[in-house]
């Protein structure tokens, strides 16, 4: 698949995406713009409203772009939220205190006040952000745009917000797998849409997470997650033939590897429970990794993060390898934490 | 492993663990005694806090007993809480709504207030509770006992109930592993002396709940779940080499494998994740297995219920299987699914 990019690029990024082995890794960190930054918390008091928040071009713009000015990452994410899909499908959102809260959508009667057409003009503020935050930052590095994958999206919009059990959406799932198929392909539309409109707008790579993979036994996964993925891939190589998808299915463990293969993804980004051995044995000679260092690790620092960093570059760096967390950055993290991060990976080693 | 249980049992989930290849399934159900069940719901309201509850053999054996009275499981799992090993060793343990609270163990200088020479004494009535239960149940069904693994009874230890993103407990592993090492060594200790008690007192098979052993990166995994389960099953066969071990190490993932072959357990448990195919080629050959039908299908059941039941009992019943959930019965589950499990189990079926 990655032998499908042709252009050459200069950002670290694309290179590695595209299957070349960097002496030093290109990085990003999940969650990158966020809580553990004074920075970032100085700026979310200008909208207190989170979604507010999301949809403002300029503070959006700025919190996509202020770890980069700080730490120097290889690339930006597009500073945004999974569940602004359903917002604009029309779902109510609200953010508390403990988490997104939506009302949940009701079986088939939920499905038909769903509105496909209202997406592109409700996201076209992320777009904005989009556009700005590429004009802002600086040549060599990469802006990721993101969405939430239609099985992570669905949980929250069936179970109103985060979940224990998944007993909602996979109980829809289970009794009526047709009726359940609904909303996943309209979400397959909308995360299809939305994904193109952020690339359209400058983003270079797009990152698919997919959150609550690893809650779904085998079959249930080919069909909840696999197929869905494999459709917006498919759509976006024929539209953006050179632009990278990274699919992140936390959780999947036993079957990340048929993910890998069978998804359609560019790149596959790891959970901290990837052995680094399967990664490179299994899956680094098929596509480029990602990942992935315990985020506990970037909190606890000293010896054991540097160890654990040489560690991830020895077993992965041969390959196509792009340095990221396991999941994101907590808001506990130490920011000299993250800046010892950026120091170390500037460090050559020796990849046999 | 499996080789070396010798005496032939007439109980068929006995027989399943040493290697044997049944007809139809040998059953039980991880939470079979709980909330689903109304005289459960009954029994609870003569002792609502929930500790006392526990050791108060008189109604943990009712508890224990009402499950196989109801549905004829081939086996009855001791009424218990994993986290009643730490009660004994000292800590405060309470039970909110919102789950366990303990006071959480503050490093070294909280393990040297911990007493392993208490645990005897104060688990004295879960023995009664397994004698009481071994000597009630019908001759064919088996009696399990149970504790939770060194790693996942710390982490509540640490973080003093349960927990997110584990980061008091990891974050202490990391930074100070010598210093966790003592309160493993300790849970060790603690959980080999208590399993013996309960065997010595009639429990034919012991699990081990490892149900946070997902969370931990591989070189984690090996020396906070592989090393201190290895050691405890080792003693237990050097006291009672007839008795087999579970080990249950819920979302282990790509580290199933490692877990089955390496800890010394004469069977392993599956989480929900775990595909068909990897456990029929990649562990039965090995060792028994047991699992792993979604606990959502339970709540389900009709078709999507009957169907899994069929493929499970077709994809492993040809090696040594145990029918189970991936994980406990959730509290909405209607009895009357569970009957139809039952009936479900005790048809034949064509396995080649």
């Amino acid at each position: 698949m990655t032998g499908a990019k042709s252009e050459p690029s200069a950002k670290p990024l694309l290179r590695a995406l595209a299957g070349g082995r960097l002496s030093r890794p290109p990085w990003w960190l999940m969650r990158q713009a966020g809580r553990y930054l004074p920075e970032y918390r100085a700026l979310r008091a200008q909208a207190p409203d989170f979604v507010e928040f999301c949809l403002n071009p300029a503070l959006a713009t700025e919190a996509t772009l202020q770890p980069v000015r700080r730490f120097g990452m290889d690339a930006a994410i597009l500073f945004a939220d999974i569940l602004l899909v359903p917002q604009a499908l029309g779902q109510k959102l609200a953010f508390g205190d403990d988490g997104p809260l939506l009302e949940p959508i009701e079986e088939a009667a939920g499905i038909s006040r769903l509105r496909l057409k209202r997406v592109a003009s409700s996201l076209e503020p992320v777009c904005e952000t989009v556009r700005r935050s590429r004009a802002a930052l600086p040549s060599e590095t990469a802006l990721i745009g993101f969405a939430g994958s239609p099985w992570t999206v669905a949980t929250y919009m069936v179970e109103g917000g985060g979940s224990r059990d998944f007993q909602r959406v996979k109980g829809w799932a289970y009794r009526d797998p047709a009726g359940f198929q609904a909303l996943i392909d309209l979400l397959t539309e909308a995360t299809t849409d939305y994904l193109s409109a952020q690339i359209a707008a400058g983003a270079e790579v797009v990152q698919l997470f997919d959150s609550w993979a690893g809650v779904l036994p085998e079959e249930s996964f080919e069909r909840w997650v696999i197929m869905p993925t494999r459709r917006i891939t498919a759509r976006l190589r024929e539209r953006f033939p050179a632009v990278p998808v990274i699919g992140f299915p936390r959780g999947a463990g036993l079957l990340y590897e048929r993910y890998a293969l069978e998804s359609g993804v560019d790149a596959v980004s790891l959970d901290t429970g990837v052995p680094k051995g399967f990664a490179r044995e299994r899956l680094q000679p098929r596509l480029a990794v990602q990942g992935n260092l315990d985020p506990i690790l970037l909190i606890a620092g000293g010896e054991a993060l540097e160890r654990a960093v040489t560690e991830l570059r020895v077993a992965l760096g041969g390959g196509p390898y792009v340095f990221n967390l396991g999941y994101g950055v907590l808001p506990q993290t130490p920011p000299e934490n993250v800046a010892t991060l950026a120091r170390l990976l500037a460090e050559p080693i020796d990849i046999d």
